[in-house]
């Protein structure tokens, strides 16, 4: 536990924060071909207690989880036009295997729609085999230019739901269920408040019909898209062939949804809560919940006994309560232990040592409070019990706050080009995509999304091009990850 | 649920029996490229069934999970002078990538170590850092000539424990530890028994010094391999310059393992525990432990409504009971859902009619048995719970009394080559990997393993060349999957 240079501060250079903390933090570590990260025990925690809500909600809407090939044969890809002219130029290619050429190349899926369209054809026959409620967790690669740990990698890890249905009805329902999933998850257990909204058409996931999102704000003001969840209409389904016996025995194309979430949602955890100390972890995905440092070193071995003893029955006790503890007994500095699951962002801290033990309190130390506060030992278990879910409260809190002081409304050009200095901005927007990419240039932002549940356009005129407006509601600009 | 024709038998052609099983009983379907296969809900759900339990298995031993990037420079095999030419001929190679030729090919990870190797140098300095204890679950690639769903296929899922240690001492007790968790998953969760081994030399990884290894019998004698465990001694670690300082500050080369358990469990379930009806699975592992079957049809519909109630309070008791239960009331032939619940080789089987609510009772149907049992409904609930863990112990018995019954111990070379007809032979070896081959060429048996616990080879000679035993123990021949 040498002594580590500070950290880069957020408000000097929020870019080399994040680099310099993913790895310092033990969440990463650099792969060996150019792109790829090692996802590294405290990181892979992360992504397991990530794993276990979101599955569980998944099957909770009736899921069920399965397994497609990652080898997809390049011409799956040609058969949907957007899809190939999407995906085409980030493809990995398998061009030799086994010691030989290959007749047809084969690709790294990126995503799975194609061959999972290919097999959604053979099962369903008829309305009786409607619908298919599958979901993934997978790795998938696609081939980016620039890349960073966590927010866009050579390869990462997430999940792909896939479901096919018998109406346009019931896909739609779907598409929106998931994103409400999505967005429950990064609020009650990420807490991470998002906009839940519709991607304008330049944004939209390649062959989809229609993309919802979610977006969060990042503590420098931009945004992050966190999960999204696509109508695919009878695109899919079309060039692979999923067709049905309807109730009235004729022929019908299925109507198909996919939605995903990945490993970049540690992105957004971290830059939605961290500061100039580190990471700050929500306590419902945090690894560890809670870390107790036994204090007290020296030859007082009698007293180092007495204060294992009773880190040990807290920490026991703690267990039995289904937190997620750690006892910190390593044989160095307190200083540098605290510096250290500080930076790891663990919620709470407890100090014991031999006075504390005496006064019969501990020290607890809150990761977004500056002051320690001493609580007697036979009340301890149920406060920092209690203490978890209200520091979840607390960071979901501060993140909407934070989130509201940075966005204003705009009604001119000028006032959404100062507003994305800072954060979002709501404003009008006609929907040309001509006028989108013209405020891309000018400003570096986007339009994030329509949200679902927003402000009405209704009267109300383009912030840029002065035409009416393009959606029902106004939408959200903002400088994106 | 249209009827199919009867399923192979056994007796007739074992591996057709295999093959139409896989399929029929929806656990696998055919990936879109050769050897690949896709793994439908109800065998996934197998998988992760498998997974939560080894896991919990390998948390519990101190393991924590990571995740290592699956694309692995081809540089990378060159470095382990055996582990090169064992895996060489199987890798799958990308050339290209986000639409250029790459300028070294990646391979897609066969298995690991070569990675973890480069990582791990990486990560340990000093003896401070020493053991590292991960694992991770993921999916690699062998490109196999002939492959079957489950037991050899070009993609495949699997867990690779990864482990480095400052002496040779802690790494082989790892190996044996690790060893002995599969054995104990595969007989107390997949009520499989197995033989704990060594590999003789010619049978080992590549790369390694030690390779142990479960082995169980499948229905027709033949044996899987199911888990290995093994010993790399220093080869990785000096070939990736795994180096450390040790407690009197001299440079060392750590000792590193690995261990992998894969989707090919599932082969081995199938195999063990299969009849000519179809699957049986183990309770601790199915999918679905218990179906309850309501029964009544045609216009009785006050019958059926009471039925119904009945039917989700006992599966609602049951489910409250820990119990995975499922509900048949599609609107379909009893008989049919009786064949394909046996088929998917779910445990138990609760039939429950108008006439036997009047009676009180409802009819209790176990796959391993032939008749029903009429129980009252009243003690229902407690009966099911408690026929479960009974069923995994009549199963492991079941399969331990076969594979008695399958083993014999040769004397000579023609009992030998009796033997490996119907099963396991029992014999002394020589050890010379020359002599290995000629058996193998002449009765298609290897050598299985040497048990760990077996019969002392003290004074007996080879049951092929007459030589002196070349191992402490006699050996286990078999023919293999």
């Amino acid at each position: 536990m040498a002594k580590q240079p500070s950290l880069t501060s957020q408000s000097d250079d929020f870019s080399a924060w994040y680099n310099e903390l993913v790895y310092r933090a033990d969440l990463v570590d650099l792969g060996p071909v150019r792109g790829t990260m090692v996802i590294r025990p405290y990181g892979y925690a992360l992504w397991e207690n990530i794993q276990r809500e979101l599955d569980a909600m998944f099957k909770a809407t009736g899921h069920e989880n399965l397994y497609f090939p990652m080898l997809i044969p390049m011409s799956y890809f040609q058969r949907e036009a957007q899809h190939v002219e999407g995906f085409s130029p980030e493809l990995a290619v398998v061009t030799h295997a086994g010691g030989v050429e290959l007749e047809e190349p084969l690709a790294i899926r990126p995503t799975s729609e194609t061959v999972v369209g290919e097999l959604y054809a053979k099962w369903v026959q008829s309305y009786r085999d409607l619908p298919l409620l599958y979901n993934q967790w997978c790795n998938v690669v696609r081939w980016e230019m620039r890349t960073r740990p966590f927010l866009r990698t050579t390869e990462f890890l997430w999940q792909e739901g896939h479901t096919a249905h018998a109406s346009e009805e019931e896909a739609r329902f779907e598409v929106r269920q998931m994103l409400d999933v999505y967005a429950t998850f990064a609020e009650e257990f990420a807490a991470v408040p998002v906009i839940r909204g519709e991607k304008t058409e330049g944004e939209r996931f390649a062959g989809a019909v229609q993309t919802l999102t979610i977006e969060a704000m990042m503590r420098d003001g931009k945004a992050l898209q966190s999960g999204t969840s696509h109508y695919l209409g009878q695109n899919f389904a079309k060039a692979f062939d999923i067709k049905f016996n309807d109730v009235d025995n004729e022929q019908a194309f299925a109507h198909t949804t996919s939605w995903g979430l990945s490993t970049r949602m540690i992105g957004a955890i971290i830059m939605a809560h961290g500061d100039d100390a580190g990471l700050v972890l929500p306590p419902k995905l945090a690894p560890t919940q809670v870390v107790v440092v036994p204090m007290g070193r020296g030859n007082d071995e009698a007293g180092r006994a007495r204060v294992a003893a009773e880190v040990e029955r807290i920490a026991g006790a703690l267990r039995g309560a289904g937190v997620r503890v750690r006892v910190d007994a390593r044989d160095a500095n307190p200083g540098a232990k605290f510096y250290e699951w500080e930076q790891k962002g663990v919620p709470l801290r407890v100090e014991i040592g031999p006075k504390d033990l005496d006064a019969g309190t501990a020290l607890v130390k809150d990761r977004l409070a500056a002051d320690k506060t001493a609580v007697p030992l036979d009340g301890l278990v149920a406060y920092l019990v209690e203490a978890l879910p209200a520091f979840h409260d607390r960071l979901f809190e501060r993140a909407r706050a934070f989130r509201e002081e940075r966005t204003v409304e705009a009604h001119t050009f000028e006032e959404l080009v100062a507003g994305v200095e800072r954060g979002f901005v709501i404003a009008t927007h006609c929907g040309d995509p001509e006028s989108e990419r013209a405020i891309q240039e000018a400003t570096k932002a986007t339009v994030r999304c329509i949200p679902l549940e927003g402000i009405s356009a209704e009267g109300t005129t383009c912030v840029h091009t002065g035409r009416p407006s393009g959606y029902a509601n106004k939408v959200v600009f903002g400088r994106a990850y």
